[in-house]
């Protein structure tokens, strides 16, 4: 099969890997020549430009580009294809992309392989990365069944583990499980750093240890990806932050009143709870 | 050096192998006669016994109990001692701990070892728990200056990095970086399985990942735990809680008015503030 791949960072990077060796050729297109040339130069893809008119021969596009980025690289692809050509996208929201690109390219599926890493770009891009991990895809009413067997085709053959679910669902699960814990744990660092004795703020960050370093690592990253996921997925983690603030005064209720047989029951509803969580048993 | 450890469990078991190994002679007392004779046919102590009168030949006594067991362990213990042994305890609260003992018993230095495992009990214990790990003394006005010295020194023989600050700045520090991620952590996973919809429920069960992972940690561990931090802490852990909650309502509010820059500036902060933090760096 003839596969583009718009964006060549981390994702798209790392799609391209996999799919080539399983004999698929390869057509990736990047806004800067340099990355072009050490995706070809580096065995990634079989071709690549920054013009987007590469894209014509391609069976399958996939879109990987930031989201912020993807609707004018949308716009500049378009009319390179023809209708039978199948894209897919591998942004970590949904609604507002598949509402977006649906109706203007039908034979649309939005996705969302969930393979992340601390580092970005090209230089990041490993093979076997989605190898199983979860690949989402989000159809609906209007998505064409040959063309999400063909997306799901190729998502399997990555060794993910595919999930379907409509666009909302999706956001709604990736906001409590993935963005709501990057704004309580960016507050955790922001209330520690506010501490206004110098002694104890020094001591704290002295002392601490296996504990504050897990619980903060996710609000310690990258501030651009904190913004993405706050600006295309405000309303469910804004749904998913005042559940959050209502547990956390409940949580403080409790304290205030002494409450330590509801503090136990609490916790050891918590601790019962998590492990429902696959990644945590 | 005759040393007592009152409370065979993690830590005083940890404390005891250590010790036994540089040569000290090593009395235990634990409630439950088969865990002292574990102790001993392990290797752990010398002597173990459940009655606190094998104790009256202790030169320095680590207080190893839960928290809520310590005012009890100290009733029984006290009568048995000559005015020069020294106590010391490895609470993880030093301001009610430090409160209580010194009036009753003026050679007393509290103490903080930090060194945690999900384990518990003496079948837990381990040489080396302490290498590298923060060892905190609270030493107020009327800690002799001798008791100090020596806690100091056997704290430092455990290879761990010794501190010393007053016992409501640690207090404050440990609401910072251990007892406030715990409440929080569990404020996630409550919020989480509080969610209305069960196909949203259940795609967010199998899609967390390493995120939600680390975020959760602490909010899914031991109750009573948790509960004993909150008792015992209750001043600082619910000062950390409101300023937390404040920084919490700053950033629900940056994200309701949409205020990207804002938040990118947010998240910067935390991603550098972070590693000011020993642990993150």
């Amino acid at each position: 099969m003839r596969i583009g791949i718009v964006g060549l960072g981390l994702i798209g990077g790392s799609l391209a890997i996999d799919l080539r060796r399983q004999g698929h050729y390869l057509l990736g297109v990047s806004r800067r020549p340099e990355t072009c040339q050490q995706a070809v130069s580096q065995g990634m893809v079989d071709q690549a430009e920054p013009e987007m008119a590469l894209m014509q021969s391609a069976e399958v596009i996939f879109l990987c580009t930031p989201l912020g980025a993807l609707e004018n690289a949308v716009d500049q692809l378009l009319p390179h294809l023809s209708p039978s050509t199948i894209l897919t996208d591998v942004g970590s929201v949904k609604a507002p992309v598949v509402a977006q690109l649906a109706p203007r390219w039908p034979n649309f599926v939005g996705g969302h392989p969930m393979a992340g890493k601390a580092e970005s770009g090209l230089e990041a891009a490993e093979a076997g990365l989605f190898v199983n991990r979860a690949y989402v895809l989000t159809p609906t009413e209007t998505t064409p069944p040959a063309a999400l067997k063909t997306v799901a085709g190729l998502a399997e053959s990555l060794q993910s583990q595919l999930y379907y679910c409509d666009p909302v669902a999706h956001d709604r699960a990736v906001a409590w499980i993935s963005h709501l814990p990057v704004m309580l744990s960016a507050s955790l660092i922001a209330a520690c750093l506010a501490e206004p004795e110098p002694a104890v703020a020094e001591l704290a960050e002295n002392l601490a240890s296996s504990g504050f370093r897990d619980t903060s690592r996710v609000g310690g990253g990258n501030p651009e990806l904190g913004v993405m996921m706050a600006r295309y997925n405000q309303t469910a983690l804004l749904q998913s932050l005042l559940a959050y603030r209502k547990q956390l005064d409940d949580m403080i209720q409790t304290i205030q009143q002494q409450d330590w047989s509801g503090l136990e029951q609490k916790l050891a509803q918590t601790q019962q709870g998590r492990t429902r969580f696959k990644i945590c048993q």
